[in-house]
């Protein structure tokens, strides 16, 4: 059996732990190290003998990582992180700001250039599956329509936004696609849809001692680009509830293609995820990428790479052989 | 603008036609020939500036054609002309006896290699999108199950061996996936499910003069192999009513993987088609791998190839760029 793949973590939240627990679960991977900018000391790390170490050690440890997990957020890590990495390590990492990964993309890609490396930048499920699937979709029916669904789940920027509305203690909110949207599409009839006939948003809300409730409510449902252009309901709950009915952190979603072919022929296309844990989802995603990214860095590909340019087979530990065997 | 592709077509049937119609829907592309073993005269090409020449000209249009799409059948046609015709030109095939494929690609990878060709084998639905979703699905979530429903749709060789019963004069079958059996999967229980539990077969009979029904019927629901481990329906219908209701050819189905994550998260990936033309579906998809095909060949990568060695972004006609800006 060839050596095994040497992943590093770099950030260890929810999604560095999803990450360690997705690399248990692949035989041809081991964890060889977590570096943090927390006191490492302060971290329980996944099993006894993965080293977690501070952050200022990294570059110390680049002969020892294969390949380097990014594990930061997309607002203030990833930017950062991203490009100061890759000029290290190959790195795979899940920047999720739409409309900033051009621009991320390009300074990922000119620092993996000079320093050799191979950097595989957005991954996850959207961006990532999601978007792999609107690229199918569009290319294989190109007379077509596109629509994604998100949910039913948790969306963290928008429980964030709840949770900064003056009176509100803690919250959390959830994207719901509409059910009766959903069917339209299916039916291959290509709707026109609005954002409010998408999808609505449910926010469970614990008040602040001596806020107003309605105060609280009128506050929410008529934010500006987060709540106004959807039908949004506010449901107040104990803290308690909160705690023990929203701390999961599911989510998922549907992206369907409705096209036809030939004299008119209906051809729809779904691809849906219905996640139990949205972080740990998302890191196995790039744990099945870090090892495509190992694999492109051997065979001489360096720069930023995105799910659009990863061969599918460079993601499974079976060989080409075998996945024509077994799963052709 | 770049050139445009020049697509040849050998062979003629259904799938031939539902190339000729994707085509017209690739600004990128253009027909350049059909070429066909029956008489050129008998047939109508899809426009008339697409000439249909025969079989034997194939060689002399080699610096005509970009990638040559063979639409022959998988039984008869292929295993002869796909190696044959990989020695010559890029070519795509919809190859779909699963069990062969590890000989076919050899014998193809072979003659592409000595000709210095590009050959993308077992491109459609499947083998092609649902065997790129049974690879994503396993690579993904590695602990896990996954399954694949055909139907609801028509089935070329249940049909077939419904007509050669004694007593039939014409009909159809369908392949029916189970609700129950889906929803259980989707579930996240992880069922194991027999073959009958999957799928019912449903058959549409023209009886032949003076044939026995329950003869024909008995003969069909205990076919081995096709019928017999399946619940299995037959209806007698008229010539009349099977030309007018069983002409089109819809199918699809669904991969659905079943995995769990961390502490035991559960996570449910689904692919489904639902398809109203079972042949223009896989020449959609024969016609967008063409363009990867003469792109890889472009790059140097010669020999057989299959959906899990090609990037993904190689099949759509848009750049690199504009497809992370759009579609990431």
């Amino acid at each position: 059996m060839a050596a095994r793949l040497r992943i590093g973590i770099a950030g260890y939240g929810n999604l560095g732990r999803g990450v360690a627990a997705a690399v248990e679960r692949c035989p041809d991977m081991e964890l060889v190290g977590i570096f943090t900018r927390r006191d490492p000391g302060s971290i329980a790390p996944p099993r006894p003998d993965v080293p977690v170490l501070p952050w200022d050690e990294l570059l110390a440890h680049r002969e020892a990582v294969d390949v380097l997990i990014l594990c930061g957020g997309s607002k203030a890590d990833l930017p950062e992180h991203g490009p100061a990495l890759a000029a290290h390590f190959t790195t795979v990492d899940s920047f999720d700001t739409h409309a900033k990964i051009p621009e991320y993309y390009a300074a990922v890609d000119d620092a993996a250039r000079a320093g050799g490396h191979t950097a595989i930048v957005s991954v996850g499920w959207d961006p990532g599956m999601f978007s792999l699937n609107r690229l199918l979709g569009e290319a294989l029916l190109p007379d077509g329509e596109t629509y994604t669904f998100w949910g039913k789940g948790l969306s963290q920027g928008h429980s964030d936004a709840v949770r900064r509305v003056p009176g509100v203690a803690g919250g959390v909110q959830y994207t719901v696609p509409s059910e009766e949207a959903i069917e339209a599409v299916r039916s291959g009839r290509r709707p026109e849809l609005t954002t409010r006939q998408k999808h609505r948003r449910e926010c469970y809300v614990v008040l602040a001692e001596g806020a107003d409730a309605a105060e609280v409510e009128r506050a929410i449902v008529t934010m500006p680009h987060y709540f106004a252009d959807y039908d949004t309901t506010v449901r107040f709950i104990s803290a308690e509830e909160l705690a023990r009915d929203h701390a999961a952190m599911p989510h998922g979603g549907f992206v369907i293609r409705s096209g036809s072919t030939g004299a008119g022929s209906a051809q729809v296309v779904e691809y849906r995820l219905e996640l139990g844990s949205n972080p740990e989802f998302t890191a196995s995603v790039l744990v099945a990428y870090a090892r495509a990214a190992a694999r492109l860095h051997a065979a001489g590909q360096v720069g930023a790479k995105t799910v659009f340019d990863v061969p599918p087979g460079l993601l499974s530990p079976k060989s080409a052989e075998q996945l024509r065997a077994e799963l052709l």
